[in-house]
């Protein structure tokens, strides 16, 4: 973590333009929108005492709150809270909820990488990533009996199983919808990353039912799930700002390390989180019988403890909190928890070295930023 | 229903070119296929002694045969098969189920009304209308929480809320993938179509917790559900087969009417049909508390049975069965079953009357003998 750190300020970070960007006037936006927006995730890197980070982020957010506050919006003014009908509100209430929008940032700042400001085009994209990704959430939430999620009770305990399904499906067809509308070419693409999306789900439910600690399975499952759609934002957003063919399949690749190192610190919190940042059930991937990379680290280093939680999974009786929290402190106590932090940590390298060879300037830092809050999140 | 059928046999349905065409040889199928695919159609009616038209069906089998067999084969052939997830063996339990095939059939007469026979591109927008048909069906299973479904167990009795979730994500997907590939200016209208498929199940939903005998909020429900997927494929059957704008017009307004005609005729059975025919619980409609057309004739002719029914659609206990019964006679004692069966056969003229406006052959002939069997039919 010390070196990854000390990447980050590198001398090509300070460009003069870079500089001379970071101190222009900005467009004035309600305080407000800046501090739901970008402060939480401020926060996460001064509770880590990572100042440096902690700053970086507070530019970034000043640098981009026009457009957050357009793309809030914009989320806003999505025909699901206009509507009165239970599923809508369902939709609503997690769109409502404001998450990190990191895939929208990916996408913003991919286009201004190339020059490209916020327009609508723009926009279109990286709405249409939150909403297949929140479409994404509601349906997972109905298929993984979830009850707390962000840190309040999910959509299908308030609204029902019906409304989540529902809502789902419907912020799944807006998306397209957008995309269709703006950009016919690329429905095809966002199809695929869907259906990639659908499959790692699927492939994940019968992990359950069949527990195994495989890696490969592991890979499969978040490659589908969490790292197809930053590819494909950064993909698009990229080809939005005109870089060359070449920067851009960087983008993608940096897309793809991304979505790799949030699964894998997921993965820790999951097991070392506290739960009331995490806004999660503690342990809930454990109990709920999803394959994480401490697990697997673990059942590699003690095989016993492999097949206790092999056993523990396939358990199909209540699941006590106690157990799990045993399970949880003798994966940690395998260092599986500290490899996992490491592997997340090689990933985000990977993305800074794609990062590095692309164009510098405020929005390169800016992704770098990403990247680095990333790993560094406690929620 | 008398004065109807005499109409079916209308001088210009007997022109020689299509006598001709219903007497050459044949592309030989197996005798599987036909009996698994119109026998059904044709046997509903033969119960209701309708000699003419189960004569008529049995020559639409023959002319479709190795058309149909190509759908089965191609329907086969969809990924799910290969797969071993448990999402995908729900969507493939019903897929396997082969219901009437009725959208897919439109899709191919309607190309074929313009002289093009099944290829690629008819077979894709058939194919993506019986997906998305399935893909409702799964999902309209999980959220109506329905136990039966075609006379057998639903897919999420068998598979699971969350594999019926996924395994419909996944073919609505697969059915725009394959419009996207092949016909790209058709994704939009097809999203169209299903973003209305889902508010309607959205506002049927909403209707369950706030129960309203409205004819107005009844239709709106069957445009969106049943009526919107006919429309589309007989238009876009229509434009691959190269109509005239005013005939293609004229097929989408036939699609409408055959939808509304579905609708009411499953309206009727849910009263009075038999439920070893229907293969749905008997009264399901009723006890799920879905807005049906002779409840609200019922309710408009007789307000206290209007207000029973409010009530006991609203009661959370458990639904006696024979409560459900006891309205339903009720119901059919005030001929509102007949007066839906009237309204049936009006939307069943009105698409015949259509239909008579477009150019005379096997292909019109076969598209009336489908409306014909939609008005008939017992299940």
């Amino acid at each position: 973590m010390t070196e990854y750190l000390k990447d980050m300020s590198s001398p090509e970070q300070k460009d003069p333009e870079m500089m001379r960007e970071h101190t222009s006037p900005r467009a004035v936006v309600s305080r407000d929108t800046r501090d739901r927006v970008l402060t939480p995730l401020a926060n996460v890197s001064r509770r880590a005492d990572l100042g440096e980070l902690a700053t970086r982020l507070a530019e970034l957010r000043d640098w981009l709150a026009s457009d957050l506050s357009d793309l809030e919006q914009h989320l806003k003014s999505i025909d699901v809270q206009e509507k009165r009908e239970v599923a809508w509100s369902a939709a609503n209430y997690l769109l409502e909820q404001r998450g990190k929008r990191v895939r929208p940032l990916c996408v913003m700042l991919a286009a201004r990488m190339g020059g490209r400001p916020l327009d609508a085009a723009v926009r279109d994209v990286a709405v249409a990533c939150e909403l297949v990704h929140t479409a994404t959430l509601l349906h997972d939430d109905v298929i993984d009996c979830g009850t707390d999620r962000r840190g309040v009770p999910s959509a299908r305990m308030i609204y029902g199983n019906a409304a989540s399904v529902l809502g789902g499906d419907h912020l799944l067809v807006e998306s397209l919808r957008r995309i269709s509308r703006a950009f016919p070419k690329h429905v095809n693409s966002l199809l695929e990353v869907i259906d990639g999306m659908i499959r790692a789900e699927a492939l994940q439910l019968d992990l359950r039912r069949a527990f195994t600690l495989s890696r490969e399975q592991y890979l499969e499952v978040v490659d589908g799930k969490t790292a197809g759609l930053f590819c494909w934002g950064l993909r698009v957003g990229g080809e939005l700002g005109a870089l060359a063919p070449t920067h851009v399949e960087t983008l993608a690749g940096v897309g793809a390390d991304l979505g790799m190192t949030f699964q894998l610190v997921d993965d820790v919190l999951d097991l070392d989180g506290d739960p009331t940042t995490t806004g999660k059930n503690a342990f809930a991937d454990l109990r709920e019988g999803k394959l994480t990379w401490p697990l697997i680290l673990a059942a590699e280093h003690t095989p016993a403890l492999g097949e206790r939680i092999e056993r523990f999974v396939a358990d199909e009786r209540a699941i006590e909190d106690e157990e799990a929290a045993e399970i949880a402190r003798a994966v940690i106590a395998t260092g599986a928890v500290e490899a996992t932090r490491a592997e997340a940590a090689a990933y985000a390298g990977r993305a800074l070295d794609g990062l590095a060879t692309l164009p510098a300037g405020t929005a390169r830092l800016s992704l770098e930023t990403v990247v680095e809050t990333a790993l560094s999140r406690s929620h």
